[in-house]
């Protein structure tokens, strides 16, 4: 008997050993990230302290320095930065907008911020006839005669009905991203856009527009929700309303900046890179503590706990802030150019650019393959309520690395009330909840480790 | 071939329909939710304008009318009020508590709260020798002779590296539900407890206490998460410090109060009963938002979406607001014993008291048979993020209609912030996201569907 059951037994070990091993990996790496993490005291540093983050300005060049400290700190085997020139757009010191009633001659402010990358009205602001359009389609069927000295009002709301919100925002984003061009093409002075948010209220949320270099350069602002709905009504009442824009915001030279850069050293395929990261850039209002300096601590945190459990990963795993995604995708692009040229093998990107909201699992923008071998890791997953694979985005930033055949990945945490703050000053650190910021760590070195073990 | 095609087609047609027909008919839950909800704006009333509601107090009262009336506005078949008499504690105006060195004189003040349902030291207060415990098996230990005259300080801290933090908490309320008369056993004369939260902030959150009817009652407080920290690294430099502690609150007579409870009549199978539910009192802190207001305008949420959507359930939907489940669970138990007396069949009830967070799955009190079918509708969820289907608590108050052999459920929003907020002044309407609020309504509505139309 005992020569028919011992190898059997022993062989069950093995097994159950093997299976238990990342199960009790994963678990440590919850409880340091839970109990010593560091990623929450990183993030009110970065928000409180240094602030908004916008390519080319001060706070951009400050979050480059810290964070390039606190991975020396931490001891990475290597962190260095990688120049990349950026746009460097400045808002200027006031902005204003206004419904002008022409027969009245009554006027309200409603709050308004001008969108990343428009060009200013200058000092005495521009003043037109409102037209409201729903869809960029219908200024093509509105034309010149309709839009022509005008100022566009763009005022579909993101649609309710999606449950994942960035869905809602990919559908009603082309507003403001082509709207401004768009309605330039037809004569248009200038254009409003209802802020992506689906949240009545008073805050407005800027974002990058995206000017068509074959067309003139118009000023471009986001109203908040509950303005929208009033210059709306108030344009329903009154066809011949008016609005009144004045902005000062202008892009100056590139400048340069760099993606920083922070990396431990695989010990069996050190040419097998993974790259886990967020962008270090954010809009200029509020602190950028969702988007994103939450991507950027956490990735920070993926290799911070590698390091204080004493894991040797067996490929190099680097923890990228790219720069300049927010109003160019600059960083993501040199870095992926960079990589192509040094022949570097990135077998798999994972970015975090979706608040630092409690994780719910992982999108996967590439092949279907992936996504299964991602799936079936869902059984260490579970425990940790990260249970959502599917295929998706990926990242701004890690997108730029597909065509070199790298797995393109994406944290997905829970997303409802990622565009009450979105890019405006709403989005600051005293949003951001310690335990779901350290969790959404946690779930991305989950998945690094996994990656790092059995490939991908 | 046409003979032996058409049946086969139709064959397919038809379990084509059978089968899409509840995923459209969830789509339409979530879309009136999400488009025409009313669940935000009645909590709103419940929370802004009545406020706190603990039971026998004028806001509970108050709560009882309004949840009825918008029952009644809305149109439900029957909506009427079930009687139960429940606790009467009052707070009383003024709680203090302070450290004091007896050599120095200093002393200095932390942010407390008395614990619901404790005796209150009267004018003058009490004051004592301060001494730590981690463990209430420590206070056998202790014994007597160190523990006689003096306050015991509960300070063992909810355990972060539970992920669900209601595991947490479940894992530390001891030292509030029965500590101070675990205390008074050896003779101490009041009790301080770390407040249950994960939370690092001045904030004391309130709670239950539950006195053994043997031992003498003695004044019970919560203190902040930072006064706690305080407190200890206090005496531990201290070891003869002591603790002053006033207090006015005490349990008047019993008050007469009500569960509210509206109806749709089942059409086919009218004597089956399917509960939906939350509790209607909260703690006198706060507003009650989380707890309960969120389960509360939920329930009512899941009646009205099934009424606006001219569904006609099979079985009898009932949504109970539940009074007293803070500090006695009287309505629970009171509605239970009604039941079984009027031998009403309750074939499943669902509570939702975690919360008006995003809604992440819900779990099953009973048999995994039951678990195993609402699995088997995990696809029809899946779309809506909610994939979490597991045994578990169920809810407080339905939980008593378990022994006629109930399905027991209770909905699982994500639940990081929960405890941030608590049974303290933080529970207020401001902290719950609209969209968050109504997924949960929907997936309870949906849940309550699936569970009218295939049985449990």
């Amino acid at each position: 008997m005992k020569s028919i059951f011992l190898p059997l037994l022993l062989m069950l070990v093995y097994y159950h050993v093997a299976a238990q091993d990342p199960a009790r990996q994963i678990r440590k790496i919850y409880d340091d990230a839970l109990i010593k993490g560091r990623s929450y005291e990183t993030l009110q540093y970065l928000t409180q302290e240094i602030g908004s983050r916008l390519s080319g300005s001060e706070g951009a060049a400050k979050a480059v320095d810290y964070t390039q400290q606190i991975m020396r700190k931490y001891g990475f085997d290597t962190v260095y930065l990688q120049p990349v020139m950026v746009p460097h757009w400045v808002r200027g010191a006031k902005e204003t907008g206004k419904m002008v009633d022409l027969v009245s001659g009554e006027s309200r402010e409603l709050s308004v911020t001008a969108l990343g990358n428009s060009v200013g009205t200058g000092s005495g602001g521009i003043q037109g006839q409102l037209i409201e359009v729903q869809r960029l389609s219908q200024l093509d069927s509105l034309g010149r005669e309709n839009i022509e000295g005008k100022i566009v009002f763009f005022n579909r709301p993101m649609n309710p009905k999606f449950i994942q919100t960035f869905k809602a925002y990919g559908a009603a984003n082309d507003q403001r991203v082509w709207g401004p061009s768009r309605a330039a093409k037809y004569g248009a002075i200038g254009s409003i856009n209802r802020s992506l948010t689906l949240r009545m209220d008073d805050v407005p949320h800027t974002g990058t527009l995206v000017y068509d270099k074959s067309l003139p350069q118009i000023p471009a602002m986001a109203i908040s929700t509950q303005g929208a709905e009033i210059l709306s009504q108030a344009l329903h009442e009154n066809k011949n309303l008016n609005f009144y824009m004045e902005s000062f915001c202008k892009m100056l030279a590139d400048a340069p900046s760099y993606n920083v850069i922070g990396e431990l050293k695989g010990s069996e395929k050190p040419e097998e890179i993974i790259v886990v990261g967020g962008h270090l850039d954010s809009w200029d209002v509020g602190q950028g503590a969702h988007d994103d300096g939450a991507g950027c601590v956490q990735s920070i945190e993926v290799l911070r706990i590698f390091k204080a459990l004493g894991y040797q990963p067996k490929r190099t795993i680097r923890a990228v802030m790219y720069m300049n995604e927010e109003n160019g995708s600059r960083g993501g692009r040199e870095y992926a150019r960079v990589a192509k040229e040094k022949g570097e093998k990135h077998i798999a990107a994972l970015e975090s650019d979706s608040g630092g909201f409690a994780p719910m699992g992982f999108d996967v923008n590439g092949s279907g393959v992936s996504l299964e071998k991602i799936k079936s890791w869902g059984p260490w997953f579970a425990p940790y309520d990260i249970r959502k694979f599917v295929m998706g985005h990926g990242g701004s930033d890690v997108n730029h690395l597909k065509e070199q055949g790298t797995v393109i990945m994406g944290l997905m945490p829970e997303s409802q009330r990622y565009f009450d703050y979105h890019h405006s000053t709403s989005d600051t650190f005293d949003k951001v909840n310690k335990r779901e910021l350290e969790q959404g760590a946690a779930a991305m070195a989950t998945l690094i480790y996994l990656i790092d073990q059995f490939g991908i």
